[in-house]
């Protein structure tokens, strides 16, 4: 009845401001909006994170907000160390996982799972897990807003018929 | 069962870029979108007049966008004469009604009954024909996106009973 | 020995924010910046007003700084009355000339005088009375800093030998 | 006869975007301008780089631009590794050297000589070598590109007599 598919878990090596890993597993039942980014990219620098944020305060606990810092160039300038500063200094409160890196270099695992096309990339998972969104680029405020609007607002499915 | 209340109706002298006039009461069953403006108030030619045409643009014919001049100071400088102009400058094609003026200067008809506390200011109707939001000043775009995709989504109501 | 040409001088029907007329002849030995605008076009309101009003602030009394009002379209929708709540509500406070109109509509008479090719529109004239910067357009800060510091570094010409 | 100090010798550890080292002495006749910025400074990314980009284009062979990382915290995490792959991102193609760490972490040497601040900060030094602007955050282009014109304008220098 549905073209959805479902969202693929995420493969993360490293997590910030979590107290513990996230799955898609277990945000079954919550809305989940997910920005994938990197530290050095222009583009998620000036769009995607502070979207991000702005999303994060907008909707609050109504969504669950997660960043994915997924490395596919510069490798070696983009590591934990380096990553763990940025969200101290760009004041990013939200959980931030690191990509499973896959070998030497190239594309990490949850990228590839999810057929990003490069950053920043805009995921939207629904409460049945169901991946709904996946953007590439500047995603409008108004568009997602009401994007994010219509996902909270439809009904929490029977977990345990999931 | 609500603490909504039914939007006023329009009280409009002159209207531009539509056939005949707009009522609120012919406007039932639709979302409607107001942006109370004035064309000389520096806040609403750089937020509100941007932001309602990006309403327009996004959304589509699943709202009604309406522009309403309430002009309540300066009235020899912006007469309709000079927001024709203004409307072809700015490029704005959806309706735009004139507030009816109210003796001798002072707030005109409509921005009385609606209550306005300035330019700009956003109103929200939802399809019974009742006021949802009626914000002064700056609204956020994701704010505005979410609030406008939950009036889409609600049922259109039964006009006979209405 | 030098190509430019002296400005030609300004035909101003009303002033605002000054108690008296000025001129181009009167000026000698200053430098002046012109801005020349329409009040209803949308580059001058979002990039030439502000831009004169960061010159006025930043340059202060180095500097003359005049706006000129060269309607040539929209003539009812511009008049000095919607002109001056424009200049109110922008808070606009250097001196502002409207160019004197040329019979029946079309362009006036010193955007004639200067060739001006449309708003907005910065000229630059040196303490001489020559005309030395006619830019249409955007103009970059960096670049119309550098110009301005220029002319007024220049000597003051010897008045009586001009 | 001048308030005006030598502008202290940079140390720099690493250089990028240039075949030789650059020295202060090595630049006596040229108007050089500092950029002194941490790649994950916010405000080094939102305003300062962007501006140092802008001043290179504008100015072109008039000045000598250069880049300074001067890394004052998070020294793990702003490796030579992680400024390259920065500078490929942002696509910053003058000159840019890496501020000499002083012992275990704290203000890198140059830093200190010249007692910057914070981040960003932008330094303008004459033709003669001496420093004439230490400008800690935000710097108007209308007011940076007037004193970058006049320290070009200046007489250079007799080096000989230096």
């Amino acid at each position: 009845m549905t073209d959805f598919h479902d969202a693929p878990e995420l493969a993360v090596s490293d997590w910030f401001n979590t107290p513990e890993p996230l799955t898609i597993a277990g945000l079954r039942g919550q809305v989940v909006v997910i920005e994938a980014f990197q530290m050095l990219c222009p583009g998620c620098v000036s769009h995607g994170i502070p979207q991000a944020q702005r999303v994060a305060s907008t909707f609050g606990s109504d969504i669950t907000m997660i960043g994915l810092h997924t490395v596919f160039e510069h490798h070696d300038a983009m590591t934990p160390v380096s990553l763990e500063a940025f969200l101290h200094e760009y004041r990013i409160t939200f959980p931030v996982g690191v990509d499973e890196a896959a070998g030497a270099g190239g594309m990490p695992v949850t990228m590839r799972r999810y057929g990003l096309r490069g950053t920043p990339s805009l995921l939207l998972i629904d409460r049945a897990g169901q991946l709904r969104v996946n953007a590439f680029g500047q995603v409008d405020d108004l568009v997602l807003g009401a994007r994010i609007a219509r996902l909270i607002d439809e009904p929490v499915p029977d977990v345990d018929a999931g």
